[in-house]
């Protein structure tokens, strides 16, 4: 199987996953060398239909490390704007001749796949819609527990936040469950648990998991801790304190000494500014991971 | 004559444009084998005063392809919001150190030669206020006509929509004036028919044209439809039924076989998706052909 | 002493900016030949919270005459907007692993200095609140008094306009006060005149200088009128007639043949447009050193 475009995370199957991480590894020793221009003919666009500056300038680094170029517009809205009507579709037709590459952070749910119908070039999916799909998320977030932890067989991983909304989660989850004696932890306040769809995916592949309201005696346990944001607005309820989902020195007091913190960022009350220094946070090497496991995804689409 | 700026495309002499669109030519092959680096040490500036996503794209893909370097800026009023009364001369003065090629959409007609008028370096008009030139658009449409039908001789094109208002209608109307026998039909509401000072412009020049208010007894005769938006919001009399001016499988039935469709793109109900798949249709194409128009105009600036 | 990073003019010694300063002419000959590729594997990420197109297109000017790369937003408060209380730490933390260098303008006064805190890469300030330092200006203030003048020992400089306000001014004032025999004149009505803490800064160094509200006796002295804005609503008394400190033929007839006109740009009504082709007006030269300057910082930056 050739890889034409990136839409969501189910269409990577373990040998694929394999190969995308020994091109991961060869492209950090690439950037510590100062990058490459192997790829300097290619001219990318970031055709973003909502701002999301963190993931646009991942993939623009990204892109720039290979030697190619890169143009962008956050503001895509403005081609249909002009004519009540005018299709994604037609946009993209127009765009693939511009550009060797398209990454797309569209609106609507499926944008990415209506646009992979239509293009004559690769379209990334960089996020569509609330509830869609962020594929190269969830790759790198494999990526660095992989890198951390030498392996992906029998992991323990706590989810830990808003899990309805989670779409980091969800995909991470799914993929988690390709592997042997994987063990998910679910951690949330009840009316911000994960959804039934995931569970029962996770039961008809026997993935073993466990729901909780607490990160007590589970924290302590795991072989990773993923953290995301809880918006403290979406609580109906005032009563519950979301400060005990928080990782703070008294989580890393506990924690074993080889487990991993990670985050998808940006991050607000939920990881204290005083686990940064400890040697188990590895949220913001996650980040940095995201430039390799993107440079490893375009060359995967070029060396087609 | 030396190519100094584009600002309008009345100042495209016949062997201008012969020369243009051989070096178009040749761009398509240089694209082709994966672009050049013969101009990697130019900076185009995208100077827009308002946003085009499409055509700023174009032409960074297309310096790119040259090799070059593209900045830009989508809210250039910012640089004149600061300072009440600041002149778009003082503008160009500075970006003209900062850069090797100026791509200006302003907002007021005239704003382009304004700019040439101070600049050290090339200005290319991207567009200037609503009745103002699109010169580039002008070229690429001319260039498609000549590219598929194998000459610009004899040519019988009929423009429909809004020609009251449509830039594009205009401008490559008056390059069609300059060939042999050519045969111009506008096909529009009276409302919003072609502007008198075009037709006395064609009467001096002695080109053949006429008006009508439908497509019947002309789509089936002409070389090219050159299809534009008509945008119902302003239409005075709600009894004027815009339909029969769309193209659709009705108009593929008695077009021409080596008749081609054009749209300056983007389009709204005016052009239906059936035609897409038609061998006929050339919108798409033509877009495609603004980078090799556009490279090609570079280039004659940059070599000069 | 080595430079990690530009936050503030005060931080260059005299044998700094004489490095800067030849670097700065080796530069101006490498742009004259088409610019090097001695840079082309750095990535400049220009991070601005708010527009401001001159400032980012000439960095990013400066970076591609040095054959780099660069990725911009001009909308960095999205970081934060997302996550209420992000922190510019964390955002700068992940943006260095995007990049080579950070051209920073934050909101905040501080900003610069709480990034370079936490970077792994280095930080230029490019101007950070509306009281704060932006000393890539300041340093090509002084470039060009020095190129323009030949030395900078012995000069004689009157600034005119709001100086209350005048970030430009006030770090120019500064490193002006480095060097020897230096006459300063602060031109301005009283309720816009330059703060104290400036002039207790020249009275601890002994720099000589004098206040004054009219450029009458002064302008016809000086080796440099750096004139600067008056934005009109600021003043309170409307009997004030600001068009005296305007730079006009009247002050061309009075002012010595070698002395120079500068501005930081842009520029209202208090430079008259028939200033703007005598040979002593050099505030577009003074841009376009902007470029030479910054590009020779980025060297010392990356040669580091």
């Amino acid at each position: 199987m050739n890889l034409n475009h990136v839409i969501e995370s189910q269409q990577f199957t373990l040998p694929k996953i394999k190969e995308l991480f020994e091109r991961t590894e060869l492209m950090k020793k690439i950037v510590a060398r100062g990058g490459t221009k192997d790829y300097e003919n290619k001219i990318m666009a970031n055709l973003f239909y909502k701002p999301s500056t963190r993931t646009r300038f991942s993939f623009a680094s990204a892109m720039y490390r290979l030697g190619g170029k890169v143009m962008t517009t956050e503001q895509a809205g403005e081609f249909s704007s002009e004519v009540e009507g005018e299709k994604l579709e037609d946009t993209i037709r127009i765009i693939a001749h511009y550009s060797d590459v398209i990454v797309l952070r569209h609106v609507e749910e499926g944008g990415a796949e209506r646009a992979a119908s239509v293009s004559t070039v690769p379209i990334i999916n960089a996020g569509d819609g609330s509830g869609g799909q962020h594929p190269t998320q969830a790759l790198l977030d494999l990526y660095t527990i992989y890198s951390e932890c030498n392996t992906l067989d029998g992991m323990s991983v706590a989810f830990i936040g808003a899990l309805d909304t989670g779409r980091t989660v969800r995909s991470l989850a799914y993929l988690l469950s390709k592997y042997d004696r994987t063990k998910l932890y679910f951690i949330a306040p009840d009316e911000m648990q994960i959804k039934p769809d995931i569970l029962e995916y996770l039961d008809k592949r026997n993935v073993s998991y466990e729901l909780a309201n607490t990160t007590k005696g589970i924290v302590n346990r795991v072989d990773v801790i993923y953290q995301t944001r809880i918006n403290q607005n979406r609580l109906k309820s005032k009563k519950i304190d979301l400060s005990v989902y928080n990782i703070d020195s008294d989580v890393l007091k506990v924690m074993k000494n080889d487990a991993i913190i990670m985050h998808p960022l940006p991050r607000s009350v939920e990881i204290s500014h005083e686990v940064d220094s400890d040697h188990r946070a590895k949220y913001f090497r996650q980040s940095e991971n995201g430039i390799y496991v993107r440079m490893a995804l375009l060359t995967m689409l070029f060396d087609n």
